[in-house]
């Protein structure tokens, strides 16, 4: 089978044996954006070569912007619920081949406000395949984090969290990236660790921001410095406002889906802050795809 | 005497008689980044036809990218402090006239990361002077707000809170903002007042944010009242973080200084959370600044 991760920004495909190991994979920057609509085409061209009949889909090709828009299951949701709720689609130029999407979940449970995700649900059924029962805390680090918690073998709350976006419109658009060198490569460790302490601090977040500007301008810290210490900062936000540090029982671990970039920024704070990580690689997608046709198959509703 | 409140994008220039009522007043759009470090000449052009020997300036004019870098003064900071810190300022093309900068104030009392204003301090020295005796606690809302405790008649300590920039990158550079009309002039109570009350929900600032998204995917709110609702979710974070709600002994109000507009949504926001509100409006820099020549001369430093 052919698994399907696309994205706004990018389209990443992998080749499954019928054992589900990842036997060839492919990254393009032909994400929905840049597609300009033409999916199938896009599709037919990037996997020319690969004849499996089978496809999974997943991520925003299968919301309102993207390919076909499918509804979001709501949570409480399973991997039988996910496999389940699949979703076939036409592709003539795709002719003698069987598409699926994977739908993305919702949780409008216990908020007036809703949650969605697409595209993390699938990382997270390659973990439900394989997570002993019990109660479990997931966090998938990016533009939008998602934080979710796992009751049982099903999704039960989502929370997404804007860092990533906020990082980058302030990098790019405020005056706090004015401060800041074009280059922002050069990790400091002294300085993401000074963020991550003063997010603890009182003020909140609106305040702490101001604080990037005034430490540059006093010579508390360096201009090349800043962008590291607004990373700890907002990350250090976010974990705080997940309420994974007063979790009841005490949490061991959360466990971290991502790149590795991001994935050791998330680690060093909960560590610091006395909560365990395990560490899952983004690829994920492509076993979660595996998983939830398996699944599908064993409910004998193959399609 | 001739009051100038100059900033980094607009300039106000005030003529007042001796007893300090404004007789004139000029507005020009030549703030200090669109005066291209021509001061001076600037400033002798905007002031043609009056002939008052006396100028005192104030705001970012008096910063490092302004006109003559005046160091800030510590809190806690009185009007005679502020009086007595005024740095004279030298400007041939202004040859017969005194000119005075009033410095900026700084708070790097209690915490590890300085605050700072400027401009604000000249707003505060007109309430200084009138004031009683006793606590009080300013609010100047705007693109960088300040929160300023006052005791006794100084200044004792000052927050910065990022709200409005905040609001505008959003507004024009991130996801949110493209899900917004383009004009954001209809301002839409019912939804300024949803999102105050979710910013006293959990979850965080970062998690609210996302909100706006799903409220606008969910059809549970227009696209048309999604600005407000930011600036609801925004201001009510403000006021959360500043304390003042949980003020001992109970806040009985909060003076405001600022633009009409503006100082509406504050007043909605703290009465409706039980606090009171006194309003000034933003030309207190005028009897600002004379109040704080006034002082001078008193201290028998007039120069």
């Amino acid at each position: 089978m052919i698994a399907v991760d696309w994205g706004t920004s990018s389209l990443r495909l992998y080749r499954l044996d019928d054992n589900g190991h990842v036997c060839e994979r492919r990254r393009s920057e032909r994400g929905l954006q840049a597609s300009a609509a033409q999916f199938e085409a896009v599709l037919a061209e990037e996997i020319t070569g690969w004849d499996d009949p089978l496809l999974i889909l997943s991520g925003m090709v299968g919301s309102r912007n993207g390919w076909h828009e499918v509804p979001y299951l709501p949570c409480p949701a399973g991997i039988d619920d996910l496999a389940a709720a699949l979703v076939p689609l036409q592709a003539s130029a795709l002719a003698g081949r069987r598409l699926w999407i994977v739908p993305g979940v919702s949780d409008t449970g216990s908020e007036a406000v809703p949650d969605v995700m697409r595209g993390e649900e699938t990382q997270l059924a390659a973990l439900l395949a394989v997570l002993p029962r019990g109660n479990h805390v997931v966090c998938l680090p990016g533009t939008h984090s998602k934080w979710v918690s796992i009751a049982d073998g099903q999704v039960r709350r989502l929370t997404t969290a804007m860092t990533g976006e906020l990082y980058a419109v302030l990098r790019n658009h405020s005056l706090l990236g004015k401060l800041m060198p074009e280059d922002d490569s050069r990790f400091d460790a002294w300085a993401f660790e000074s963020g991550l302490k003063r997010s603890r601090q009182t003020g909140g977040l609106l305040h702490h921001l101001f604080g990037v500007r005034t430490l540059g301008l006093f010579n508390q810290m360096e201009a090349s410095a800043l962008p590291s210490y607004l990373s700890g900062l907002l990350i250090g936000h976010e974990i705080l406002a997940s309420g994974v540090l007063e979790h009841t029982p005490r949490l061991s671990q959360v466990h971290l889906i991502g790149n590795d970039r991001l994935l050791a920024l998330y680690a060093q704070a909960l560590i610091s802050w006395g909560v365990g990580v395990q560490r899952h690689p983004e690829d994920l997608a492509a076993r979660g795809m595996y998983s939830l046709w398996q699944r599908r198959l064993e409910l004998g509703s193959g399609g």
